[in-house]
């Protein structure tokens, strides 16, 4: 049976209610905070995986605050800090999420997340998502984009082989190394970003998640 | 005998002119381009490091140049884009990088970057260094901050261990991969950063390359 699989953040979740955040405890520098914090989430991500030293997403995301908060001179009030990492647990899907994939009733649906459990699981149960598989890189110990990662989901799914799992993603970089690897791959490119150039395109590129509906199911 | 190892491109290399080129194409965008375009160079390194799809540094900075002007919207005229690159194959030391290695003599020097022997090779020769070794990713096909990387320097310089070696670079991340594998390690922090959370310190933070000489030698 086919597959589809999604990344979480910034994909089904958005994290928009994280920025509002950030600009409410700190005033205009929300949007600053926000992306020297995504920025470098994902870099201690690529870091600690080619270093050989993983830690759970949890622990990366709360690093990169601290040192966002810090490279923008902020003032860090642990309460606001732990209320940010909150946010986290309780963020919205975004409107189409719901109706998509009830749409893809009858196909296998995962989520495929850098997130670990302790952030993962709170998220999907506070939003309601009825999925067969909810994966983790904890599992083995390395993020996005290796290999690995993609191969866990043609394991925990049983799918025949790599061809037969739809990936998405909003990280254009994230849909590159899907397809690399050789899955299908949608990249949902809602702010209208340039492409990365690493060598693979998308399948397909989309301005929202309900366009996969029809591209691609 | 001990050894000294040398990250190259913001270390013993000063980009400055970089910027200032970028700003004489695009006024007024200089340095968003040059940030945009230096941080997606390093992502892409980290990227295809992971996907394992290693591509040459020359390659990997003309793929992020190009993303970076479409990401700022700027007109990419094919000849000032070549000029960009041709200015990083003379690049300017520096200004205390030729005293400090002179007072380093006896030790063995090297540099160890992720440049590519294209890029590395012309602007080693243009600063007319003396150095025992100019080690580069390119052998490995993986970029740092990846253990086999680090290691290189040690079987290329034929040290006696890990220990033997002191490594000076003005990347904290590139600093804490050399810590997290083993080799003594001085962070040039030029700018005032706040250091990276990646689990590990570097031995001494140096604002200047000659306060290496005192401090480590």
């Amino acid at each position: 049976m086919d597959a589809f699989v999604f990344d979480a953040y910034g994909t089904l979740f958005d994290v928009h209610s994280v920025v509002r955040r950030c600009d409410a405890f700190w005033p205009g520098k929300g949007a600053a905070l926000s992306q020297a914090w995504r920025t470098k989430q994902l870099e201690y991500t690529w870091l600690r995986s080619l270093m050989g030293r993983y830690a759970p997403f949890s622990q990366v995301t709360w690093d990169a605050l601290q040192w966002a908060c810090d490279s923008l001179k902020l003032e860090k009030r642990d309460d606001e800090l732990k209320q940010l990492m909150g946010e986290y647990l309780r963020l919205d899907t975004f409107p189409d999420v719901k109706e998509t994939l009830g749409k893809l009733k009858g196909k296998r649906l995962a989520i495929l997340s850098n997130g670990s459990p302790d952030m993962l699981d709170p998220v999907v149960a506070h939003a309601d998502l009825r999925l067969d598989a909810v994966l983790s890189v904890d599992a083995l110990k390395v993020y996005k984009p290796a290999p690995a990662v993609y191969q866990l989901a043609v394991e925990k799914l049983k799918v025949a082989d790599r061809s037969a799992v739809t990936f998405v993603s909003s990280n254009c970089w994230d849909a590159i190394g899907a397809k690399s690897f050789g899955f299908r791959v949608f990249w949902i490119n809602r702010a209208g970003a340039p492409a990365d150039r690493l060598g693979f395109s998308p399948d397909g590129v989309l301005t929202t998640l309900s366009d996969l509906i029809g591209m691609a199911a």
